[in-house]
């Protein structure tokens, strides 16, 4: 038998009117949820995991939540991004159904964020919204999705494109979990922490130069802190500004371009974090040739990014006019308005700006980015 | 041409904070809603409309429109409740996507209730969230759906399993489109009208009961007076209880039952206001067996229902186990909890109460309501 204590690390708590909850971070926090008062009360638990994740931790937080609830269910959906779709989102509503499921019924999301996005948006339309709680089972989910409250799917034109805000009522990041998390998929949460830096605080930034490899090699301390600060960071920034009416945007640093290359290559082939990896190295670059920042910085950025064991350099999309289809992806992005790209750019280290940008010089920036290392 | 003035007979603001908006009501507003000036800005507008009411009011809203927006797009979906599903809701998403829609795209419903849910389901998820406005065009959707922010699809194992609440930036209800709408459905809207009464108001249905050959014929200012009542009734209510919590749920009277009727006869078979008014029948007669309610009343309600032109006799579900097949449907409703299902009654006229009954009182008012008439 595991133990079955609830010993936080940390607490973050998420400050949105009614819509609060906390983010509580720490070493085999699943094994003893049943501890943990906040737990939304409910005549039954869905827990909604992956095939991947089921096998390792599916039973155990099954067996804590039968302490508190009369009934709990369990639905497997296939790990993978090219899974976030509608027909996989419709095996929750099945299994939601088929088992009787009323709107006290409480759903768990058990795994990354293909899974939060999914429960999150299954919990945000069942019977028009019954309470969620996220046990992110990736560093990504973890520092990422568990702010914020953004839950969607994918439609075959567009990434994230049907969806809801909407928050759970606890999001619980138990770090035991991220012993089983292959190392690329570390990284590529490691890319979101990364993220925090330039767009607001270089305190973290350095703290990472100085920690990136105990985080690499899964160091407790270290992951906590990382976690920490970069659900902290993130929640001033919704905190401001929930429904992304501006402020929120500066998130999506990297993301413009990191997109584009999800998108350019086929969803699953680069994960999300790599594509932001990418994206913020060209994202840096348009802003030093916006002389925005200077060309140490940029060159800071990259070796952080390449320490990380992450991507610092773009796929070349289409042989015939690669800048172009870059173009053309970015102009479908959600952030797009009347077909401009906002970019969101440094304007110094530590500080973020939304701006457009001349066609010109965003090709520039993918013609050296994308180029053959 | 028709004229394009813009003159409303009477105007219900709905009081939802930072959510509230207008209900205008009035003769032929349609064709001038360009000058309305609470229209949502936006760089473009997605007509959502079906293959019945396209060819009679698409144009006109189409023209108006394009005073007000760079570009104008519009979606014929099929009519009727069996295509309230996922399948058809995605055609709205192909269409704003294939069209390039961003952000800042309005959309407007033009049609009855199927179109208000879809389309305010598809603005409440796309891009998580975009403006919309309804346009209702018939008798039901002005009184009913304009009012409370409920939108949704049907799940094959359920109706309006999948939603948001969600509300309109503005509601147009033109009298003159009720002019085309089929006498069926005239007095599908008017259950809703009629029901009104028992929960809230018995004014209202006195008021009905000597103007019901006046609404039967379509007169401007008998409608406008219903639909004008009506959402003032649901707006009181729905003000008091966005999420449903627990008054809002006495609008539900009748639903009950009449929910198991449409799911029972397969949806569409039953107009939803059929429905409707048989339950009503049903649960004014369970208040009579629960001590509630006089017979006089069940006997006035009948009356008027019958008088509207309106079922006032439940179908048979299942010629072996009737009963047992009625509350089978009903313990699946989604205001059911763990499976008890909660009735709206009277509790005197003008006056609803929720509560559970014992099953042998219910199965006694499905045999008496159902036995051929």
């Amino acid at each position: 038998m595991m133990q079955s204590s609830y010993q936080t690390t940390a607490c973050v708590p998420i400050e949105l009117q009614e819509r609060s909850y906390a983010i509580d971070i720490g070493a085999d926090l699943l094994h003893g949820m049943a501890r943990q008062a906040a737990l939304p009360t409910g005549t039954a638990a869905l827990v909604v995991t992956n095939d991947t994740i089921q096998p390792l931790y599916g039973a155990a937080l099954v067996a804590t939540l039968q302490e508190r609830y009369p009934a709990v269910h369990t639905v497997v959906l296939p790990d993978g991004e090219e899974h976030k779709t509608w027909q996989t989102l419709n095996l929750i509503f099945d299994a939601l159904l088929t088992h009787g499921c009323d709107r006290k019924t409480v759903l768990y999301a058990l795994g990354g964020g293909v899974i939060g996005d999914m429960t999150g948006f299954a919990a945000a339309c069942y019977m028009r919204g019954v309470p969620f709680v996220q046990v992110p089972t990736t560093l990504l989910a973890q520092v990422d999705s568990s702010v914020g409250g953004k839950t969607a799917i994918n439609h075959p034109l567009g990434k994230n494109m049907i969806g809801a805000f909407y928050q759970p009522r606890l999001v619980v990041c138990d770090l035991a979990t991220l012993d089983t998390l292959p190392a690329r998929e570390l990284a590529a949460g490691l890319a979101e922490v990364i993220k925090y830096g330039p767009i607001a605080d270089m305190e973290l930034f350095a703290w990472l130069e100085q920690h990136m490899d105990a985080l690499l090699a899964r160091d407790r301390a270290a992951l906590a802190h990382a976690v920490k600060r970069s659900c902290e960071i993130k929640a001033a920034v919704v905190g401001a500004d929930e429904r992304e009416a501006g402020l929120r945007a500066i998130l999506n640093f990297g993301h413009t371009f990191g997109h584009a290359i999800e998108a350019g290559m086929g969803y699953g082939v680069w994960l999300h974090g790599e594509g932001v990896a990418a994206g913020m190295v060209m994202a840096a670059e348009l802003s030093r040739r916006l002389g925005l920042v200077d060309a140490a910085f940029v060159e800071r950025l990259t070796r952080l990014i390449a320490r990380a064991g992450l991507p610092t350099r773009a796929p070349v999309l289409d042989a015939q006019d690669n800048a172009g289809r870059y173009l053309e992806l970015m102009r479908v992005d959600k952030k797009a308005e009347a077909g401009e790209i906002r970019f969101v750019l440094i304007d110094g280290p530590g500080q973020a700006v939304m701006r457009a940008a001349p066609d010109a010089l965003v090709r520039g920036v993918i013609d050296q980015c994308c180029a053959v290392a």
